[in-house]
C-alpha cells in the first residue's frame, strides 16, 4: 500500500504537526510533543478528562481534544500506546485542580502505562480510570470488562466531557463516564487491511471475496470469516448481536454510530445506516442524534462498525450538550 | 473491491435514503427523489443556488445542501450526471422568486442537462450559470474555461451560498461565484483506483509503486505517472504548479484545502498540509481558514488534491460566514 509520507519514523510527528497547524484550537505539548491539549490549557476548577492511545486512528484519539470533550490526549506511535511520560504529561496538563479522569480504550499497553503514570502522580493529582470496553466481539458478556474499546469510546468522550463542563466533581464525572461505557455496544466488520508505515506487509490478509465479522481495529480476530454478504444482511447480523446485548435497564432511546474504518466510502455507511435505523425502529427504539462517518479509523482499513449507546435522561442531555473539536461539533 | 451494498442498481437511492434519514436538515424530493433540498424549502426572497453531479463523491455533491451553502442538488447515478428532469426539479425547488444560480462542475453531460433544464424553465425562472473549472491539470492556462471542476467547487459553494444569504440579487451572486471560481486552483495526485458498484474492474490501473500526478477524480489522465515520491516532494510539486498559476491580481491571503479522495488516511493529509502550509508561508502568503479532510471523494480511490483559493476581502468574508450542512459547519 502506497503512503503519502516521508520517513516512516516521522509519520506520527509530522501528522501531529499538520493536525495542530491546521487546527489552532489544539496544540502539541509534553515530552517530545506527544500530548495534544486544548490551546487555552486546563480550565481552573474543572475536572480534567485525559485520554491516550496509538496513532493511526484519526480522528481518534487526538482529534477529540476540545471544548466539551477531552482536555488532553497522549499519543503513541502507530498502533502503539503512549509511553509513561506522555501519560503523565497528559494528566498534568489536564489538571485544573479538581482531579483528572483517565478515559481510554481497554488495551494492555495503554492500561499499564496510564496506571503507572497515575501512581507516579498520586501525591499531586487525584485521578480515576474508566476504560472503553464496547467491542462485543472481543470477549463474552460474562467477561465484558475484558472487552477492547473501539468506536464506542466516542460516546464516552462526549458524555464525560460534557459532564466535566457542568462543574461536576471527579466522582460524578467518573460515574457518568462509566455509565456511558456500560450503555454502549459496538461490533465491527472488516473488508480489507491497512499497512503500518514502513512495514512490508498489511496488518492481516483476507480473501478477495471474504469479510470478517467482529474483527478488531488492529486486525484482532473476530467471530467468523466468510464470503461477503449484502449490506442489509450484514447490518441485520450486527444489529441482532448488539440488541441481544442491550443493557437490562435500557430505555427506548438510543444513539447509533455507523463508523467507517478508513477506506469505506460514506455512501456505503449510509446504506448500512438506512437498514440499521429501520431495524431499530422496528425494535421500538427511538434514534437520538445518529452519527454516520469516519470517527475511529485504522488508516486505510476498509470496513465499518456499528455502535449503540442506550440513553437515559442524563446520557441524552450530555450527548446533546455543546462540544467542539476539529472533527466534530455538537450544538 | 468489496462493497457494503445490496443490488448495485440500488446503490445510489439507498445511500440517499441513509443520508437523509441520518440528517433531518435535508430531504429527497423531485422525480425519483433525485434532488436533495433543504428541509425547510426555498427561502422566499433569496436567490437560489442549485448544483448537481454524479454520485460516488460524498460529501460532494448532495452533502453540501444547507444554510449558507446550496439550496438544492440534483444527483445522478455513480459517476453519471443528473438527468434533465432532476436538473429542472433542482432549479424549481431552489427558486425563492429571485432567480437561481446553477453552480456545478464543468463536465459535458452535466452541462448539457443543466443547460437544457434552464432553457425549458426560462419563461418561469431566471437562471445563470457558473462552472467549477479549478483542475489545472485538465487543460492549459490558455484554455482554463475547458478545465474540469474538482474539489475547488467547495469554495464556490461556500462563497456563492454566503453571498445569496446576504440578500444579494442574482447578478451579484453570480458575479461573486464566478470570482470564487476564478480565484481557485486545484491539482490532484492518484495512488489507487475505485470500482463502480456492479463493475468487474477498477476505474483505472496503476502499478504497485506508481502514482499519477494530475489525474482527475474519475481517473481522467494526468500529467505524469511514475514511482511514488515522498510526501514533501509531492506537496512541493503540487504547490509549485498551483502557485505558478496564481491569479495575476492575487493578494497575500489564501485558503488551502488538502482533500482526501476517499481511502487516504487523515494522517497522510496532515503530513501533506504540514509541508504545503510551510511552503505558502515561505511564499509570503497568509493562510486563512485551512481545510483538511475528505471534502470531495471518489468512493475508495486513494490519493489527495490540494486547492488554493486566493482571497480578496469579499471572498474572505463570504468564506468565513456562518454555514451548516451535514458534513461541514462554519462560524
Amino acid at each position: 500500500m502506497k503512503k503519502l509520507m516521508n520517513a516512516p519514523g516521522d509519520f506520527v510527528d509530522e501528522a501531529l504537526d499538520g493536525l495542530t497547524m491546521a487546527n489552532p484550537s489544539i496544540v502539541r505539548d509534553g515530552e517530545n510533543g506527544r500530548v495534544i491539549r486544548r490551546a487555552e490549557g486546563a480550565r481552573k476548577g474543572k475536572v480534567g478528562v485525559a485520554s491516550g492511545g496509538g496513532s493511526g486512528h484519526l480522528p481518534l484519539f487526538t482529534g477529540y481534544v476540545g471544548q466539551g470533550l477531552l482536555d488532553t490526549c497522549s499519543i503513541g506511535n502507530v498502533f502503539e500506546g503512549p509511553n509513561v511520560g506522555s501519560c503523565m504529561d497528559a494528566i498534568k496538563l489536564a489538571n485544573g485542580g479538581r482531579g483528572v479522569l483517565r478515559l481510554y480504550a481497554n488495551y494492555g499497553g495503554d492500561r499499564m502505562n496510564f496506571d503507572m503514570a497515575g501512581e507516579m502522580l498520586e501525591d499531586e493529582i487525584r485521578t480515576t480510570t474508566v476504560l472503553g470496553t464496547d467491542d462485543i466481539a472481543s470477549a463474552s458478556p460474562e467477561e465484558s470488562a475484558k472487552r477492547r474499546g473501539v468506536a464506542g469510546i466516542v460516546y464516552a468522550y462526549k458524555i464525560a466531557g460534557a459532564k466535566a463542563e457542568t462543574g461536576a466533581d471527579l466522582d460524578e464525572v467518573t460515574a457518568t463516564a462509566a455509565k456511558a461505557v456500560a450503555a454502549t455496544r459496538t461490533i465491527g466488520v472488516a473488508l480489507a487491511p491497512c499497512q503500518l508505515p514502513g512495514s512490508a506487509k498489511p496488518t492481516f490478509t483476507l480473501g478477495d471475496d471474504d469479510i470478517e465479522m467482529g474483527m478488531g481495529i488492529h486486525g484482532e480476530p473476530g467471530i467468523w470469516r466468510n464470503k461477503l454478504k449484502s449490506a442489509d444482511e450484514i447490518a441485520d447480523e450486527m444489529l441482532d448481536r448488539l440488541l441481544a446485548e442491550a443493557p437490562k435497564n435500557a430505555g427506548s432511546e438510543v444513539s447509533i454510530l455507523v463508523n467507517g474504518l478508513g477506506a469505506t466510502p460514506l455512501e456505503e455507511l449510509f446504506i448500512l445506516y438506512r437498514h440499521a435505523s429501520r431495524k431499530l425502529t422496528a425494535a421500538e427504539l427511538t434514534i437520538v442524534q445518529p452519527l454516520v462517518g469516519n470517527f475511529v479509523t485504522s488508516m486505510e482499513m476498509a470496513g465499518a462498525s456499528i455502535s449503540l449507546c442506550f440513553l437515559d435522561e442524563e446520557l441524552k442531555s450530555m450527548l446533546a450538550a455543546p462540544a467542539y473539536c476539529p472533527f466534530w461539533r455538537v450544538g
